[in-house]
């Protein structure tokens, strides 16, 4: 069954069988649009039994391995375009993006080397100067596309990590981590991302080596705490390497200020890194770009394009102020990048990377900015902003429901609240709540802690969603928590 | 010029534009891969001129979007699948790949919680489960997908580093490096990876801590050295923490002697590590399976399945022995993977990888074996390998080109070797006729060095390729090299 040649390649039989691959997949994914449900309800164990692997020694060919793909893949999957979807930080993706990433496939070029893709190392290069004039950095194009927002984090940590112990004439590249290392503190809120957390046990420094800084009313990072912390820290003999400032945290989408924090950091030569994996879609905005003030100070940026700029996983960058710093990183292999390659002035982004192979991201947001101009991608970067506002302000209106935050960028933190219960109780009715609306297939939304208080959040990314599509998911979550109470 | 509604969804408006957008990039595809040329032969300057960022307000659609990126992208990229293009560890894809990729990029399900990727996450636990059998690894499903091999390989020496640790009763995660970090050491052969040292570099420890062990006339380790500096580690006082063997060295596609190096490992104590993001590819071989004998000793392994699996970027997986040494890593946020979750038995992937936000890369494989076949899967593996050694024999066989080494995987050294000049000059003329090659659209061979020799490199995992191929590849080296002495 199998095809005589399967590579995608100019002969006819490739390109025909090419044809016939994508024309099905394409058609059964837009059956799969047209599945009215978000989710078709399976269980875990339901997926674990009806899921099994037993590849044939003849192979099936492609059209009954897509068939089957459809069937055990497709049919399952979260539809994370339906509008009561709004659980994760995970966005619909533009229609663009996909056919950005059939040009992506096909050509499989390889940003490790510009011989590996030359258009593609270009636009990505092109594309990393944009993205710091938008910033508000100095031209240059000192930055590099990633796999996503943990990735960009740790490039910034370790740049930072490796930029202190070098102001002290050490290099950490060569010589490795030195001196009394439980002295060595990174910064960042109660609230940031757990990868700061995840990237020190990485980097050799632990979770000890994160000292979290207090939030404020609504989850930003509380300035005079980190003034006192900073201070505390000095009289410890305790030196931080960096303060790492979120700008969209991942429950609440706080802020936090940036221009503040980078006025404590500068009197202490202390790094900044600003994570805005979310919150750098602000960037685009008509209306809120203003929230980012000060992001232009920082000395290294986090952004992600597979979340509020709807591109398709994987999409994300790092941006580095100062190109200098990039010479801490910078490893040469024969192969790839050579000095007489160097001297012929050949491109060499994998110097700039953690990946060696890596993919052509960086062709989706540059299709995205082409198709959609600059004032539609505000627009839809700018309505889950004031849709958020809305829902607040009619989730506050709701006798059974509270809300548990006051909305920043694109999310809303509440609770269902009945007159009754201690705080165990209601969480953990919360908590069922959410089960349940998933194990329906009627909506997903997310259940975390803000403050101890465990809620439930709506992620309102997806533009195509409006005021009266939250308010029949509001509807479903009060009548699931009321089924529940007299279950 | 832009669309109403950009988001890909279930409306008949974002169908009709899904529908177009795939067709038009699809066409385009087509149009590129008949191509005659590899590549089109443009200078760097030139693409630098030629690409320029200047996006609308009003957007051009996404008809004009494509076309642009069609221009501007398409047209000068590298044709992989090209018979010519072997400079890399860099592979044409399988069709059903293409396939997998536009079910995956439709549905954009997140890796990082089941409940945004419930038969996706499903899939690819199955999956790793069905790799550890091929292994030879015990039933379990202790591994992950990864964004390659570089990632794979950070996993596994961060795992080694924090079980050294652990065994003294120290957690790296939580407390980070401790006592004198200059005495500790991995190991590893002169041809292993430079992610090694850039991934002991970024974990604290230094390139200072790599201690390389020689190798033999084929570049693969050479145990009796290897056994030579164990013992001299032991008496300096040092420790090592890890031997990462090669299976597949980048150049010579080498692999060291497995057993016997986890035989004097065993002694000691030392976890190790195999780089198999290339040789990996010979689990599926019938041929050449037994090159990976000992493979299933190893405490964690690397494959890749965007080189000799010919999965489109990106595609790789850790794989872990030992499942107890995941608690290691693990790391817990309140909104992907509670403890409620955890005791519901909800699968949680995003404890077993470094990224959070992940592609459902796997999905990419899976449909590859259901189409192919192991059969089928195993004959275009083996095709490279075999070639390689055809093409040796050839070119031992002419007078003006010198095999450098004798193949082992699918790759071959060699270089054009004139009656005249001296080794720089030789080397010179190689690099030049490289370049030439490439600026002429014609070819893309490697330039390397293989023990101190430059030389050229074919990198056969083409399986469309065949001898004659390769024919007019070596006449067209040797014609650039007369040609070049001749100016």
């Amino acid at each position: 069954m199998s095809d005589i040649n399967p590579i995608l390649s100019g002969s006819a039989e490739s390109i025909a069988a090419y044809q016939d691959a994508i024309e099905q997949s394409t058609k059964a994914v837009v059956q799969w649009l047209q599945q009215p449900e978000m989710y078709q309800g399976k269980t875990v164990e339901q997926l674990r039994e009806r899921i099994n692997l037993d590849f044939t020694s003849q192979g099936l060919g492609n059209q009954v391995a897509i068939e089957r793909a459809v069937e055990y893949f497709l049919k399952d999957s979260l539809s994370v375009h339906h509008p009561q979807c709004v659980a994760h930080l995970h966005c619909p993706s533009l229609v663009i993006s996909q056919a950005a990433e059939v040009l992506i496939n096909a050509t499989n070029q390889s940003m490790d080397s510009w011989d590996q893709s030359p258009s593609a190392t270009i636009i990505e290069v092109k594309l990393i100067e944009w993205l710091r004039e938008q910033v508000g950095y100095t031209a240059g194009d000192s930055g590099v596309f990633t796999s996503g927002g943990t990735q960009s984090n740790l490039m910034g940590l370790m740049l930072a990590r490796d930029a202190f112990f070098a102001r002290q004439g050490h290099s950490v590249q060569q010589n490795g981590l030195t001196g009394n290392l439980s002295k060595i503190k990174v910064f960042c809120s109660e609230n940031a991302h757990f990868s700061v957390q995840k990237n020190m046990a990485l980097m050799g420094l632990g979770y000890q080596s994160v000292t979290l800084v207090k939030t404020d009313e609504f989850s930003r990072m509380d300035v005079s705490d980190l003034a006192d912390k900073l201070a505390q820290a000095k009289a410890n003999g305790e030196q931080v390497l960096a303060i790492v400032a979120t700008a969209g945290t991942t429950d609440a989408g706080a802020i936090d200020p940036l221009t503040e924090i980078v006025a404590l950091a500068e009197k202490e030569q202390i790094w900044v890194h600003v994570d805005a994996a979310w919150g750098g879609a602000l960037l685009l905005s008509e209306k809120y770009r203003h929230y980012l003030d000060g992001l232009e100070l920082a000395d290294s940026v986090t952004l992600d394009f597979h979340k509020q700029y709807f591109q398709t996983i994987s999409c994300g960058a790092f941006l580095l102020k100062d190109a200098r710093h990039y010479q801490l990183m910078r490893y040469q292999a024969a192969y790839l990048n050579s000095d007489f390659d160097e001297e012929q002035g050949v491109p060499n982004l994998v110097s700039k990377s953690l990946q060696t192979t890596r993919r052509f991201d960086a062709l989706k947001l540059w299709m995205g900015l082409e198709a959609l101009g600059k004032k539609q991608y505000a627009e839809i970067i700018d309505n889950g902003v004031t849709l958020a506002q809305q829902v607040a302000e009619f989730v506050s209106a709701q006798p059974e429901l509270e809300l548990v935050m006051q909305p920043q960028l694109a999310s809303v933190l509440f609770r269902f609240r009945p007159g009754q219960g201690d705080t165990a109780f209601v969480a953990l009715l919360n908590q069922r709540i959410g089960d349940a609306l998933l194990a329906s297939g009627a909506a997903n939304v997310g259940v975390t802690e803000a403050d101890g208080v465990t809620c439930l959040k709506l992620t309102l990314l997806n533009p195509v969603v409006n005021l009266a599509d939250v308010k029949v998911l509001l509807a479903s979550v009060t009548a699931c928590g009321q089924q529940l109470l007299n279950a």
